[in-house]
């Protein structure tokens, strides 16, 4: 078992009940990250139903959820021959800290497509021309679980040259030798540094709504995240995300709703 | 009070309980379409919210939806300041026909984006250039509720020359004097014919699960929409829509996950 699949181990204790310890190590300053909860909730989902990839999951992310145990509650709605669905939700403390609805199905691992549109332009660079973060002595929580390796024409937000539009892209794979599938997924679709550090936001960029959608199994290797987005307005922007897997397919959709971060009051201090 | 505004009217018969009885000028065949129903669900869940538009609908369409009498059941999970998350679910004869979780929060009408992508290429034709197919003596359905202009080079599967690609592009109003708002988006995400007939795909195309999002307060007038999609395979395609108010300004985001129609019997036995 890797760390990942450690961290996403669902325990059924009673029908459409399971208990989870969730691990620290996939957030950051006590919040766990998004897509970390998404794969969890993922698992206890795909568990209680009788079919074995979550093609669609809509998330509404209520409460910060926090290192420690939490219930994952998967009340069945639908049991269908092609698909089925189940609202599941994360409850911590006894607060629901993430509601979803969750749809199941059978996708074929070898099957292609019927018609797939052009890869994202512009391509990722090759993963040797990308940026990459080594882990040091101090804990990075979910980033030292992740292996990224950044276009470096999306990184200048890291030096005030932002690149003036809602982007990111990087190459991406767990630590352990867990090779993609449909949890890594999950993790993988709201993995990236929010895309409005690029249009000058600071700071941390909650995420309110998140849907996205399983397209295929993915191959084994690297995946490469392509994230932008297409409105800032209101102190609200989207970002969406494209995987694409090492064989050249279309993986993950998704699409997020989340709030402009601010920088903190230190950051605002010193600007 | 319009045809469309008498056909979302929801009466609050207890807390989190209301009554609706779907009108069959919005569906075709018996079955109720899938944006209207969501503007159902949108008008209820605002009633009950702190809050005046639903920012992020995740929709997980279970069973088929007739005219009648049916209820909509919203469960608050979340008041924020900024925003307010509910579960609300559709009802018919005891089964449930559409889940789906609902964000609501105010958006300023007078607000300007801080930052908006390009508009879609390629872009719309004139309203004069584009093909419109008015009323007849036979009932339509949905059809006859609205007006929609679509654009010629996305109509090529109608005379058995489908463009290759997932794609169609309309103008879009309702036939009533009803001007757009929250609840009129929540159709428009959804009036499009399937992209897929472009593929050379045939039939309906069921909708499995849908997620849009409110972005601005729509300017009266038009409104233009923008339909793609990424990939179609194992039976399964994404259908992204974008809206945009005559003011030029992006208003709605939608993208579905939907199953590749099958032409009907007789369709199949002339083919």
């Amino acid at each position: 078992m890797s760390r990942f699949g450690d961290a996403t181990a669902v325990t059924r204790v009673a029908e459409g009940r399971y208990r989870i310890d969730l691990d620290g190590a996939f957030g950051f300053a006590e919040a766990l990250n998004g897509g970390y909860l998404m794969a969890v909730l993922a698992r206890a989902a795909v568990d209680a139903a009788p079919h074995r990839h979550p093609v669609a999951t809509a998330a509404s992310f209520l409460r910060v959820a926090k290192p420690g145990p939490a219930e994952v509650l998967v009340e069945p709605r639908k049991a269908g021959r092609t698909a089925s669905a189940a609202r599941v939700s994360l409850v911590q403390d006894g607060q629901v800290a993430v509601d979803a609805l969750i749809t199941t199905a059978d996708l074929d691992p070898d099957g292609e497509p019927d018609w797939l549109g052009e890869p994202p332009a512009p391509p990722l660079p090759p993963i040797e021309r990308c940026t990459h973060f080594a882990a040091g002595d101090r804990d990075r929580g979910f980033a030292d679980q992740v292996q990224m390796h950044f276009d470096p024409a999306t990184l200048g937000w890291l030096d005030g040259r932002p690149s003036g539009r809602p982007e990111c892209r990087a190459w991406f794979r767990l630590r352990d030798p867990h090779e993609p599938d449909a949890f890594v997924l999950a993790l993988a679709v709201d993995a990236l540094p929010p895309v409005v550090l690029n249009t000058g936001a600071k700071g941390w960029a909650p995420t309110v709504e998140m849907t996205w959608h399983m397209r295929a199994v993915p191959a084994p290797g690297p995946l490469a995240l392509h994230g932008g987005g297409r409105l800032v307005a209101g102190g609200w922007f989207d970002e969406e995300v494209e995987v694409w897997d090492s064989a050249g397919r279309l993986v993950a959709q998704g699409r997020q709703l989340a709030r402009v971060g601010r920088p903190s009051r230190r950051a605002a201090a010193t600007a």
